[in-house]
């Protein structure tokens, strides 16, 4: 047993800001840290997979929006009505320019700003704007948008994502377990909770 | 709010097998019916979402199988090794060829059959087999295999799923609430149960 879990997300999910509210705290009571991965869910899906992004899906887009809604609302969150998703690069290349040990904040305060908020991540000035009060000053955001080894880093994170069979957002990896999407933090409760394993559940959650 | 929930389904989806053990008792504890629709997944998601199916698709086929088998574990059900498919349609065929009532009973029985233990229910001897116990006679599983009638139900209860926004397998509505996935059976019942709403959970399930 390790004594982390990582997350992987991408800015642009709506779904890895619902996680993001919670997933410290569940960390927390199992005894684990969060490592933190920005990854491009673009790269993912539709390079490597070969399908379409999951909003240009016929059937699916809809159902994505109405469910987003009711978990927003089972979990107590507020949620902006998704109109258009930010351009997801300037964010990643932020956080990865940004402190390792500032990984979480920066995850959370612009994934909140966004999703919560509507604040458009995607745009430099913003990120300026978010990131400031975390001791992230305007320049490190600034010059992280053309550094080709920031880009390099974004690249290789994606690229060792994809890897560890990650292709969805938001994804928690768990010792080699992979539990996908924000209504599967209760299955990654369970099993940080069995001492990592799975047993018969005494209740009927089905 | 209706008296029926309604429960869609391919032969071919183990997933729907979990959930076809759960289903029936859990419309019962909130006062409803459920009503059984055998749809084609492959051509809603292959013709109609474009996307290719889920077990030709990179990294998502592993991730399939082993969640597969966690879901199981926890549900205390019998899985078989996932090898191949079994066509759908043979046993799609028998279903719209039996009479109504029958229905839940012969999808219960056919996906348990395929999924706890192996028998391929895409051969139409395994089906004979199968239903005879049922009441369904071997003429009527042979006969619906090339009846155009038969056919065009098949047909037409495929596109009624898909214009329901249906697209994955299984998935229940109830009223106009889509639920998608064995994994979202909480949620039906925490709608169900709220009176066909959602609310804040007090205990954070996520």
């Amino acid at each position: 047993m390790n004594t982390h879990i990582d997350f992987y997300f991408d800015f642009l999910s709506p779904y890895a800001y619902l996680a993001a509210t919670r997933i410290e705290s569940l960390a927390q009571k199992h005894g684990r840290e969060v490592h933190w991965h920005s990854f491009r869910l673009g790269v993912a899906v539709v390079k490597f997979m070969g399908l379409k992004p999951l909003m240009e899906t016929p059937l699916k887009n809809d159902y994505i929006r109405a469910d987003l809604k009711r978990l927003a609302k089972i979990m107590d969150l507020p949620l902006i009505e998704i109109e258009k998703l930010p351009d997801p690069i300037p964010p990643a290349l932020a956080f990865y320019a940004a402190p390792k040990r500032l990984r979480g904040k920066i995850a959370q305060t612009l994934l909140t700003a966004q999703w919560a908020k509507g604040q458009d991540v995607g745009k430099v000035e913003t990120l300026k704007c978010l990131l400031e009060p975390l001791s992230v000053s305007p320049d490190i955001v600034q010059s992280a948008q053309d550094d080709p080894a920031i880009r390099a880093l974004l690249r290789h994170a994606t690229a060792q994502t994809i890897e560890r069979g990650v292709f969805g957002s938001p994804t928690v990896v768990a010792d080699d377990e992979l539990f996908w999407g924000t209504d599967r933090l209760w299955l990654l409760d369970r099993y940080l909770g069995a001492g990592g394993s799975y047993e018969p559940a005494r209740e009927q959650q089905f």
